[in-house]
């Protein structure tokens, strides 16, 4: 292994690589990591010295809160490789940002931005190999923080971990999304955490939507608690509507997380001339619109899943199948966003950042 | 170290105790644990062997689903000892059920009967030199489940471990609680997780109730996440109002925690002729019999806390101050419960559980 402190990062590196013992081609999502990650201590008030060190377990005590408590929150980026080989990431300070507005809801202290951008472009850097190239292809980045004080009292720890681990992946849906709206569960309540990528936000989507999926839909989209007349988010995507030629989708609130993927496809849809309604979608109205054929397509946005088509939704008994569209929404989206992520066309919000060598 | 095979499960134990480490007087809540552990492993479908071991660090991949997703549920009990030295669980069947009923929501397998049931018996039984004798003093008990899995898809883990900790208590809360309404924050939605013991629950609340610390109170009685209109439970606690001399609370629901603590004291209510009323409890009609002088106490009641008597409250700008009552139910219904806990009286509803030596 070899040493060195750049950046005040103490950087360990693996002698050998693992990456020729992993089959790119039939990689499953999250299951394969790549040689290093980033970690960084909170104690003692302040977070500690940032390091990069090969991939390998953690030890923590069983009383460490984390466990206990669901004291932890997590990011999803991707880097993407272009042509010429170079490695670009989508946005990243808008991760940054989110993940501070996570830990402030869940009452962990804020992380540093350069911490967090230099040990991010480190990593990445360490690891470009892992990124091939081709539309699909990228390195998934996942930071999060979790509390490991070792106490079992109901209250905020004093100590936490930070770190990002990366794992190579391809697309994560295959297909198109066969979808329930919600009517008897929920995923947040006003007031709650559903804005923010908390931990616990995701394990109590599992078992509702493991009761849709033995009815072969894959997702929910999960609507408001109160009346579930409104159509809000799908718990790792954000949800649009075309009816006719405009896009609706609900506005964030503090039960929908801001999507960096949803913001994007707002800007591009207002680059690209196409309507757009940021506003409450009920129920009823995407249901009249399937029945009287002005749903044209409804597809969800989210880093793990770039844009995903949905073919058909279920309500109560109720069933609707979406037509193959020739001028798809989804596909247009999906290209004008990849094409900005790969870096094979103009970028003028700058959202592409590249990863220096 | 000592290894054996008892009732199924692998025992092996410390050579030392570290007991004599540990200062009864001055202890932590949560902070300290015993010598031992129960573990158990589920994976390729079933809970493997369950183990007894010395405590010790546990050692999860970074991308272990608990992390990220917050797949962990709980338990708290207690075991307590009484004049003749005999250790006793206070209805611990009650707590198995309600880990599995916390589990299914949470997407995580059930865990046997008999393997909760004798792992709990072995390990309080190996560990009762840490329960002190004396009103108060009692080995605090966690058992845990947490997704394992090395495996950063957003989707149920197909690995677990179920694990039981002790550690040595004195009482929860000193003196008595001052509590805010809650008015903006919520705890939980119709048709989310708030019944379980999911460990997002708790992070969830951990800002909020930051700031009302800030403000010189202790806790947060959660109100309905629609209106705030209605008075639920307090996180850690269940909440009973006096009304003159009726005792009033909120049914159970899936937003509220089915506490054993607050049915033990409904049917210690009903035995000792207390009028008790179980429905939806409104902020109106609370601070109403606040001001008309009927509203004669709150407390909390809860494993950790016990009977937590409270001792003001806020609502808006409006604070409110509860008199001491020299016939007060906390006292008496914390007396009731702690002699049966205790073994210091007749437990006609079988309760009380002997720890087998």
């Amino acid at each position: 292994m070899n040493n060195a402190i750049i950046n005040n990062m103490e950087i360990t590196t693996v002698n050998e690589s693992k990456i020729n013992s992993v089959d790119f081609e039939s990689i499953a999502f999250g299951r394969e990591f790549t040689d290093h990650m980033f970690s960084c201590d909170f104690k003692d008030g302040k977070w500690q010295t940032p390091k990069i060190t090969p991939y390998q377990p953690l030890t923590l005590d069983p009383s460490a809160r984390v466990f206990h408590y669901g004291q932890a929150v997590f990011e999803g980026m991707k880097a993407f490789k272009d042509d010429m080989d170079d490695v670009w990431l989508f946005r990243p300070e808008d991760n940054f940002n989110r993940i501070n507005i996570s830990a402030k809801r869940l009452a962990i202290p804020e992380f540093p931005k350069e911490y967090f951008l230099n040990g991010l472009s480190a990593l990445i850097d360490l690891e470009r190999d892992w990124i091939k190239k081709g539309e699909g292809n990228a390195l998934y980045i996942r930071p999060f923080v979790i509390a490991t004080e070792p106490a079992i009292s109901a209250s905020p720890a004093n100590e936490f971990k930070f770190m990002i681990i990366c794992s190579p992946v391809k697309s994560y849906y295959k297909g198109k999304v066969s979808v329930v709206f919600a009517q008897d569960y929920s995923r947040s309540a006003n007031g709650g955490v559903g804005f923010a990528k908390a931990a616990g936000n995701y394990a109590a989507q599992f078992y509702p939507t493991s009761l849709v999926q033995k009815e072969g839909y894959q997702q929910i989209i999960w609507t408001d608690a109160n009346t579930h007349e409104y159509l809000e988010e799908a718990g790792t995507m954000n949800i649009f509507f075309r009816v006719n030629d405009t896009l609706l989708t609900a506005p964030t609130s503090d039960r929908i997380l801001d999507g960096i993927t949803r913001k994007s496809i707002i800007q591009l849809a207002k680059d690209n001339n196409v309507a757009v309604e940021v506003r409450p979608v009920s129920v009823k109205e995407i249901k009249e619109a399937a029945k009287n054929g002005s749903l044209k397509e409804i597809f969800g946005s989210g880093t793990a899943a770039a844009v995903s088509p949905i073919s058909d939704f279920k309500h109560g008994e109720e069933t609707f199948k979406l037509e193959e569209q020739e001028d798809s929404y989804a596909t247009f989206f999906k290209k004008k966003l990849t094409d900005i992520q790969y870096n094979r066309t103009e970028d003028k919000h700058a959202w592409r950042v590249k990863v220096e060598k």
